[in-house]
C-alpha cells in the first residue's frame, strides 16, 4: 500500500514546507520524507505543532519521514524534491549544490516552490534530463519557534512546468497535472495547473518585488505599509507599475487591477510580515536577487525604465553585504582611532 | 571681566553641542550657558569626558552654567542662542517653539548649526526681528554614552547670515562676522565666514540628503558604503548628481568634483556613521525632512528628476512613521487573528 504512494522528498520544512507536507499527507496519495536543518531535534523529539487554517490544530505532527540532510540516490529514490527553502543564489552553496546527490537523472521531478525568476535556469543547467515544475504560493504561513507553525492565510498554489527545450512539453504538462493532483487531494487547499508559468511568476513578482522589498526596508509588515500615511500611493503602486511594464516587454500582460489586487491580497490587521522583512529581522540572507534582481535585470534588459525598483535592488544588496560581513563572508580593514591625535 | 564676555546660551549638548561649547569657551571670548536634556543628570554630577582631535582629552569639564530647560528672558538675557539639536519639524515641539522663551526679540542671534534646507524660514516666521545665522558643521563627534564624547574628525565650519528680507543685511553679515571671531578665538577650529550661505548648505546637502539616506536605510556606516560591492557608482552618486542638479536649478553651482570631495571626505577606516544611522540606531526620529525633503521639494518643484532621491525620501518617511507608532504618536488598530479559523 505505502508503496504505491508517490515518494516526495521535501527540502526546506519551515512555515510554507511544512504545510506543504502536511497537506500532501493529508491527501494520503503521497509519502513525504522531510530534510529540516534548523528545527531538525525539535520535530524529532517533538514534533510539529500547526495551528492552520486549512487544517486545523494538530500536535506533534511529523512527516512520514524526517531526515537530517539531503539523502543519496543509492539510499533512496524520489519521484520528487519539493524545495520550499529560501534561494539565495548570491550565497553559495546553491540550491542545486544542495539537492545534487537527491536527483536521479530523468525521473526525479524537481518542484520549486520558491519566489522570484529565472529560479529554473540553474535547475536546467544542473539537472538538465529532469522536469522542473514551477509552484507560485499564496499562502500565508511561519515558523514562530522551532516546530511551531502558525498558518493564518489560506494556502493557494498555481503548479505548471518550466519549459526547458530538451524535454517533451507533453511530459513536463502531465508531470505538473500529476503534482496538482497528489496536492489537491487533500481537499483542503486550492491548488491549480497553469500552462502559463511566466504569467503567473510576474503576477507573484507584482507581491514580491514590491511589498517584500519595500517592508524590508522600511520595518514595515504589509498591513503597517497601507496605513502609513501615502506609502502606498507614493512608493509601492510606483514599483508594482515597473514590474507590470518589465513583465509587458517580456510578453506577459497583467491586468491593469493586478496592482489592488496585491496590494489588497491580505486584510490589514493581519500585519503580515513579508518573507523578506522576516529575514532582515533574523537577520538572514534575503532572496532580493531572484525576487527582485531578476525582474530588474530582464525588464531593464529590453529598455523598461524602473527607476523605483533600481534604488531598492541596490539599498536589498547593500543590507545583504553586511549580513555578509556579520557572517564573515566578506572582510574589511579594521577600523582605526582618530580620538585625540 | 565675565559680564564683558559674550553671552551665549547652548541648546542641545550632544556630540556637536559640546565641542561647540569647549571651544567657544577655550577662545575666551565667550560666556555658555548649556541647556541639557538627556544627559543632564550625568553632566551635572560628573561633567563631560571628552576625547577630542581638536582639543585633547577633557575630563569632568562643564560649561560656565548647565541648565535643564531654557530659561526666561526674564532671568537672563543672552547675545546668541546656539542651535546644535536635531531638528525634526515633522515631530513637535518645534524647535522655535523650544527656544522661544529665551529669544528677545531685536536682540538674540540666533545660530543654527544643523543640518538641511530651507531651516530659517520657521525661525524668520517666529522671531521676524531677529538675526538668524547658518552654521554649517562638518565635524564628526558623538557622544557614545551620556557626557561622554568622541570627537574624532576635526572642527571646521562655514558661517553666514540666513538674509531676512525684514532686516538690514549690513547687520546680518557682521552678527555673522563677530560670531566668527567668537569661534575662532580658540585657535583649535577651523571657522569662516561665508556671504553664500545657499553655497554652502548645497554643498553640505551633497553629503548629508545622499550618505546621511543611504547610511540610515542599509545600516552601513559610511566607510562600509564605500566598501560594499559598487554602491558608490549604483547609489551614492547618482543621488549626489541629483543633488546637484536641484541645487543648479536654484541658482548654486557645486563643481563637479565635489561629489568625490564628499564620499571621500572621511578616512574608510573610521566607519563613520553619519547622524541619521545614529538615529534609526536608537529609534530617535530623523532629520529627512530637513535633509532630504526640502531639497527634494525644491528640486522637483523646478522640474529636476529625482527618482533616487524620491524613493529615499518615502522609505525614511516608513522609518519615521515606524518610529512615531513605536512611540505611540500614530496608533494603529489591534491585530486581529486569522489562525485555525
Amino acid at each position: 500500500m505505502a508503496s504505491s504512494k508517490a515518494k516526495v522528498l521535501l527540502f526546506g520544512g519551515g512555515g510554507v514546507g511544512t504545510i506543504t507536507a502536511l497537506n500532501l499527507e493529508a491527501g494520503g496519495l503521497t509519502s513525504v520524507t522531510a530534510v529540516l536543518r534548523s528545527n531538525y531535534n525539535t520535530v524529532i523529539n517533538k514534533g510539529f505543532d500547526i495551528k492552520s487554517c486549512d487544517h486545523g490544530t494538530v500536535s506533534g505532527w511529523r512527516p512520514s519521514k524526517v531526515l537530517k540532510s539531503i539523502p543519496l540516490t543509492s539510499e533512496e529514490k524520489f519521484d520528487y524534491i519539493v524545495c520550499t527553502t529560501k534561494n539565495v543564489p548570491d550565497c553559495p552553496p546553491t540550491l542545486a549544490e544542495l539537492i545534487a546527490p537527491a536527483v536521479v537523472p530523468g525521473h526525479t521531478v524537481i518542484v520549486l516552490v520558491q519566489n522570484g525568476f529565472n529560479i529554473e535556469l540553474p535547475m536546467f543547467k544542473a539537472f538538465p534530463d529532469n522536469i522542473v515544475l514551477s509552484g507560485v504560493s499564496l499562502i500565508g504561513s511561519h515558523e514562530v519557534q522551532h516546530g511551531v507553525i502558525e498558518h493564518d492565510d489560506n494556502d493557494r498554489s498555481f503548479i505548471g512546468p518550466f519549459h526547458n527545450p530538451r524535454l517533451d512539453p507533453a511530459k513536463e504538462e502531465a508531470a505538473a497535472k500529476e503534482y496538482v493532483k497528489l496536492y489537491s487531494a487533500s481537499g483542503k487547499c486550492s491548488c491549480e495547473f497553469t500552462d502559463d508559468v511566466p504569467f503567473t511568476r510576474w503576477r507573484k513578482l507584482i507581491y514580491n518585488a514590491c511589498l517584500n522589498s519595500i517592508c524590508a526596508l522600511t520595518g514595515l509588515d504589509t498591513g503597517r505599509l497601507r496605513l502609513a500615511d501615502d506609502l502606498v500611493d507614493s512608493l509601492v503602486r510606483p514599483a508594482m507599475e515597473e514590474i507590470r511594464a518589465a513583465a509587458k516587454a517580456n510578453g506577459v500582460e497583467l491586468p491593469a487591477d493586478v496592482c489592488d489586487f496585491m496590494i489588497n491580497l491580505d486584510p490589514v490587521t493581519m500585519y503580515l510580515p513579508p518573507s523578506m522583512l522576516g529575514d532582515v529581522r533574523k537577520g538572514n540572507y534575503t532572496e532580493y536577487e531572484n525576487i527582485l534582481g531578476e525582474p530588474l535585470r530582464a525588464g531593464t534588459a529590453l529598455g523598461v525604465p524602473m527607476p523605483t525598483l533600481t534604488v531598492l535592488y541596490h539599498l536589498l544588496k547593500a543590507i545583504q553585504w553586511r549580513t555578509k560581513e556579520i557572517n564573515g563572508v566578506v572582510k574589511i580593514p579594521p577600523k582605526e582611532s582618530f580620538v585625540a591625535k
